[in-house]
């Protein structure tokens, strides 16, 4: 075993998850499938395959392509996911995929979150 | 909403799952639901809570406490997960999960995949 | 070199610095110096250790441990580290680092950069 | 404060610093402002910027360009960094920089610092 291998290793790095995200997944509608989907997503926007294709996710996963098709597809239409439409440096138009419905959902949820949580205690305090 | 809600949510901070593992959890047996179910015990343990019990786990995920209770033994019996007693400070007996299984099946797969890979540029070469 | 060790090593994991945080420091009056400084104290805090003596500090950096102290000292006065006093499960006081203070001046400086950007860019829409 | 700003922070994201690296940077011959300049040049070649100039560098950091450039330098003098030509999809001729080195510079400590543990240990039991 040498050492050039293990430094590779090391410089792979990691992949960073918000807790917040990991503690309330499931209340804004993700299942742990569904979790894992979008974390190889971001996981190839991350090393700069911005629109990675069923066949590409499904070698990670243990769904067949077809499966990632449409999982990709119950979080466009759960308004999780979005494909946006860019033209890059070459004028060519690219698609690419953004979390951006994630994240605010995340934030309403949160949000809303804090304001019953307020609100309670208000009430409980009236009374 | 207020700068302190937000200064929380900062303050929560993410949890690093390696690339390495993102990229070979299927080559060592994991789906992705048992990747969640092993993520959240890590999560636990990082937050101080050695030894979650099934309803604890249950409460982030879309699983029962009885789904999670099978999920910890089928990764207990696939080798990636185990219990470890530890005697604490106040001399209690107490039980924790170690994900040291998890590392060292992780560490094994991706050695014989370097060792098989050196081995066929070598053939290669040969030829 | 053995499988144990390297087990080990990628079990040891990664601490994870919101990019919010390392683009925007230099704007909320920290150093780099001052920076690690916090980092170390986060880590510390992470594995357990609430509150690590300047000696504990100075082991991991090139700094000397009456440094260490200086540069707490300051972090203190400019406001962006406290010491928080609790008593824990067995009635003991204790006293722990928060890095509340850091990420309250943090999403200070966000929302103040925030507001501005909105108005010149109104501003400008004025003209 | 709107929503959409606050998705906007959470989806900047962070970055993962192996806890092996932070505990034995200053082994390896880093200074905290040296470790500092690293993260902020591995930032940037995350978000797809492979060789930031020492300008780039200097607005994040209380440093100056002229002092970014002596440390970048430096840190090449020391074997902690590495400069790479590459030739992109457009035949174009590119430099980037490498953390190679810097994982390699760890690996090595870490190695040995396992093997005199295992012959101190062994040491040890012979007497």
């Amino acid at each position: 075993m040498n050492k050039e291998k293990m430094a590779e290793w090391l410089a792979e790095g990691s992949i960073a998850i918000p807790k917040l995200l990991l503690h309330h997944y499931k209340n804004i509608g993700l299942t742990e499938t569904e979790f894992m989907l979008l974390l190889h997503i971001h996981s190839y926007i991350e090393s700069g395959v911005l629109f990675p294709t069923p066949a590409q996710i499904a070698e990670k996963m243990t769904l067949s392509p077809a499966e990632c098709m449409d999982g990709v597809r119950r979080l466009i239409q759960k308004g999780l996911l979005a494909i946006e439409e860019h033209v890059d440096e070459h004028s060519i138009r690219i698609e690419k995929y953004s979390l951006k419905p994630l994240w605010e959902k995340l934030v309403h949820h949160l949000l809303s979150e804090a304001f019953y949580g307020e609100k309670e205690r208000y009430e409980e305090e009236e009374k």
